[in-house]
């Protein structure tokens, strides 16, 4: 058999593995009752919001795909571009449809059998995100790679430009989404109203519980897809350029290993987090952030190990395994870190910042955010510095682009811890607004605490592995520029390389901006809609009427679709611009200094908003006067700002970078 | 007569004119009694932390002087060290001085003659300071520019690195000092103790105008000194190792010209600056703003057009000319983007934002602050893109000097401008604590807002300029390194540039946090002091008993001066660290991730507090309530987060990246 169709089928092996675990999730009760309704109404409210942003995405997309037909000769970056656009689509549909189904018989399951099995069907449910994610990335690139061949290797590239587009809307506009319904509900339930969090007779919180699957869910699920294609893409592409004594030096069997290298690494990864999940499911008795992390660092150590013997088996040098180890350690790493900033010290002294009201709250957590930069950010120069150390001379990029998919290797576990977290935290949600015993709630509490630690580290995880794929990627750009430019070279004395290093670090301060805005306005809106509620529903507060969900999910919906448009145009656009009026210099240039700036803004965001949130949490288990007190307004202050930094904003920049760098490998070609 | 030995002259009438506006100053009545008491505490709290803050930097600067010592062959470079950090500390020094006794005159020229008295003693108390930074940077750098000749042109990078080292201490401690007080005075005062802003009755009242003196002031005033000549030496550095070619299609007259091309731009800078004192006298009867404004815009416009000429005299090509006038007017155009994201529309929208809490009010000063980083840094790309047009190949970094040194010619106008705000601030301060009437408070406030627009306008400026500056000096950088390392090329591709391009990135986000939480620290200890004395001393809230305000100052020198180290050894140590272990293409790059990630941090978090201290004023002024309204109460937590933002963390930013480049730039012959 040929073993380029290996990746292919162990994409199909993947999905089959998600369908299973989708059968097994929908073979626990789904309760009946109000348990029922509502679980039906965040499914139907997710699935209006993905079947109106699909729309809306299908169009731009077809102008993409025209405009590209019209810039190539072939007809394969195109369809590259269509493909990789139509499996992240599926990718995120698939997992957010499951996470909507999982996310209420867990709910059930903690109500009637117990913590383990509510861990179990949540943890499936984020699972069947995770496997579809990784499978779909093997099935579309791994036949992609097999049909195109060796001929048309850069079309491939249009898969990743498919991707990305895809990601930043979803990213973009769930993340405005869930983060205007969460601030609007929190801002008049919580503190106008006085009423809980979830509390079923607030309008918004439907439209919270929809935002976590579209946002958490759907969002991160194609925000992975984009960096694990990209990674691949990224290093294929590398391969391709480097010197035929680079080639000799790193691989026996010639190029064409070095090339296939990365989707073998992937399809073994691949094996590791089906391997991984089962060992969650038999550590599932234990407490839930064991099991979960029994899962992670099981499946890693699995595929360090696997990967020699792989990298082995097709005559490639340990110089690359020991790269795949640098991106898989590093990983971790920076997820330890994340762990730390966003529930160790740091937070308890934010908390306690509380004391002397919002305003030490929010330094506090700014100072946090900025200093949680430090680690993770010389993890990845340490990356950088280590594979180039570890690899000949000339192909130091090469190792960049392998540690990054050694990184991203077992996303299909890490998705599935990460979109864990927005099962449990709906689970919790639907048993709160079904009015379910305290026992219940003990319960979905646990597993959502775990949740939002493991949110957390994914997030960390995944910057790490979008900047590592982005600079992989912008090293491919270079490559392929230098290809078709006689002695291209990025020097930063050059003033158009200087100017485009500006240019590149003004977008993420831009898009962040937009994006907070966004979210800003929007939570305004629902405020507005909230209070009205309350005041012309009679018997709303009382609990005898019943809230109008559905306006506050539509508030939601529309102000994402309109205001996800201009940052992924932006996005989409700038890098054209750049390399076109200016040159592949200039646009160089620009991509390292988004890069940088991406990252770091990326991290600090992301950061800030977990311990922000982690302090409230602390707060609110008792500390420091508990729920009620002044410290506890400080601290869900800090919150508020906390979630557009964690949910919207930062999590763009991993996307924001990834698009501008593929866009800009897409056209190097016609830049000449 | 020697035209090199023009600079120095000019230096000397420049300090000269600085003397007799001091006699001008000094002319004024100081008054009596409670004015007289309360600003002597000022001046004695100021110059007793300026006493121990410099003995402190004495002893560093003295290791450093040792360590040169050692690592050059010649004295030239330790000796300019000592130069340059005598220079910068003698400008801080009588600049303070100055200040503090024009504040206390401005209340008096207030309270008994009138608004255009009150405008003309602060803003000569400003123009002090202005005039002593131009001055001394001609009077030291040309100097030595005339004593050390070509020969040893190298060595005169010390006295950029001696500058820089002050202004980093003076603007990390000032910051921290200024800060502390500020915020620990406020938080207390005004929102428990209910008690208005520079309420005599608060014990960290007097700590608080200190601050203004020491950081505004002080700080700002080493700040501009070391960008000033950073400019400068950079563009000399360049002007040394262009080609014969680029020469001579630059200058008629030769390499002599162009090298001195920035010396004698400062000089007729110089002139203007004077002449633009002299125009805001004209005005003084106008209102402020337009007094001021006349002064900046004319002193430019006389300032370019004799540039022309001068140019032209010595030979050098118009081409460098428009460089001077990118310079210039990016200056005013960045200048203008502050003014409206800290004064304009973004500003109602802060205040607005306050009607649904603080959160809002963080959130929509984030995004603020992240939004105004943009026409900013593309004018900085702009200026570079556009003087490497005007220029021949090859001589483009030699315009992003020019360029730099256009904008910070008329630094003795600007400065003034800058400094007039804190005498403005703290005569109104003084005539609070003093009692004096309604009418004098109305005319200082009138003064002060006028102010807190020209401080916002200068940081904009000092920014821009630093970055230009930065820039210069790692372009000389790159040169230098180029002239000892053969085919010496900063490569984006090449891993180790990479690896220090994330490093670089790092340092101001450290240095943020570092500087964030020294101010959080500090002023929860200022807190506790202040709720101690108003609960241990019998009658001081009912106004019969006095504060204890030595403790305060105490406090607030303490913890800055402890807390400035850090960051400084981390500044000067990291690019020896890494120019000597990982070598100087990763210091290039580190340079460069340093400048992007500076520029833009230091964009957002100036703009931001601006903006947020801005709405504060505006509800204070009625709007939307006014004050004791809830959204009062939101604007001001966003004012205390913007305090440290604004004057500590991000005026940390220009001088760290200076410090960063100017110490590379003097190390950079020993890295061969």
């Amino acid at each position: 058999m040929d073993v380029l169709l290996l990746p292919p089928i162990l994409g199909g092996i993947g999905l089959l593995a998600a369908f299973i675990l989708y059968r097994i999730v929908k073979g626990y009760s789904s309760g009946e009752g109000a348990v029922a309704e509502i679980a039906a109404s965040i499914h139907d409210g997710a699935m209006v919001f993905m079947r109106r942003e699909y729309t809306i995405l299908g169009a731009f997309a077809g102008l993409i795909t025209i405009l590209l037909f019209i810039g190539f000769d072939t007809w394969h970056t195109p369809a590259a571009f269509v493909a990789g656009a139509v499996c992240s689509a599926f990718a995120g549909y698939i997992g957010m449809y499951a996470a909507t189904q999982a996310n209420v018989r867990t709910t059930v399951a903690a109500n009637t059998e117990g913590a383990a099995s509510a861990l179990s069907v949540a943890f499936y449910g984020g699972s069947i995100m995770g496997l579809t994610v990784a499978a779909m990335g093997l099935l579309g690139l791994g036949s992609l790679y097999y049909l195109f061949g060796a001929e048309h290797a850069e079309a491939i590239h249009g898969f990743g430009m498919g991707a990305s587009t895809v990601a930043l809307f979803s990213r973009v506009g769930g993340g405005i989404f869930t983060k205007s319904a969460d601030v609007g509900a929190d801002l008049v339930g919580k503190i106008e109203a006085g009423i809980p969090e979830d509390d079923p007779r607030n309008p918004g919180v439907i439209a919270d519980n929809v935002g976590d699957n579209v946002g958490d869910v759907a969002g991160m699920g194609s925000d992975i897809f984009e960096s694990y294609c990209g990674s691949m893409i990224a290093t294929i592409a590398i391969g391709a350029t480097l010197s035929a004594a680079t080639v000799a030096t790193l691989s026996s069997d010639g190029r064409e290993s070095l090339m296939f290298a990365p989707l073998a690494l992937a399809s073994t990864g691949m094996i590791c987090s089906i391997l991984g999940i089962l060992l969650v499911r038999m550590f599932s008795s234990k407490k839930p952030d064991v099991a979960l992390r029994m899962g992670t660092i099981g499946s890693t150590i699995l595929f360090i190990g696997a990967a020699g013997l792989l990298l082995n088996s097709i005559g490639v040098s340990s110089a690359v395994w020991l790269c795949v180890m640098c991106g898989a350690v590093g990983g971790i790493v920076i997820g330890l870190v994340t762990e730390y900033y966003t529930g160790g010290r740091p937070v308890e002294l934010i908390a306690e910042g509380g004391e002397t009201g919002p305003a030490t709250v929010m330094i506090a957590g700014l100072a946090t955010g900025m200093e949680s930069v430090v680690i993770p950010v010389l993890t990845i120069a340490g990356i950088i510095f280590a594979t180039s150390a570890l690899l000949p001379e000339g192909a130091g990029v090469y190792g960049v682009g392998i540690a990054a998919v050694g990184m991203l290797s077992t996303v299909g576990i890490t998705m599935a811890i990460d979109a864990y977290g927005p099962v449990a935290d709906n689970a919790g949600g639907i048993a709160e607004m079904a009015g379910l015993g305290e026992e219940t709630r003990a319960i979905t509490d646990g597993l959502d605490e775990v949740g939002n630690t493991t949110a957390a580290i994914g997030k960390g995880f995944a910057i790490g592995a979008a900047g590592l794929a982005a600079l992989a990627i912008i090293a491919a750009y270079i490559e392929t520029v230098s290809h078709h430019v006689e002695g291209f070279i990025l020097d930063i004395s050059d003033p158009l390389v200087l100017t485009g290093m500006f240019l590149g670090g003004i977008f993420p301060f831009l898009v962040s901006a937009m994006t907070m805005r966004a979210v800003g306005d929007a939570a305004f809106d629902m405020i507005k809609e909230i209070r009205r509620q309350f005041k012309e529903i009679p018997g709303l507060m009382e609990g005898t009427a019943k809230p109008d969900s559905g306006r506050c999910v539509d508030i939601a919906t529309q102000a994402a679709l309109r205001k996800m448009v201009a940052p992924g145009v932006l996005a989409i656009a700038s890098p054209v611009v750049v390399g076109f009026l200016i040159g592949p210099a200039a646009l160089g240039g620009m991509l390292a200094g988004a890069v940088v700036s991406c990252v770091l803004l990326a991290l600090m965001m992301a950061n800030a908003g977990g311990a922000w949130d982690n302090a409230k949490k602390y707060v609110e288990k008792g500390n420091l006067g508990g729920k009620g007190s002044d410290t506890h307004a400080a601290v869900v202050v800090g919150d508020t700002v906390g979630d557009p930094f964690k949910d919207t904003s930062g999590p763009a920049m991993n996307i924001l970078i990834n698009v501008m760098a593929i866009v800009s490998l897409v056209i190097a070609p016609l830049l000449g």
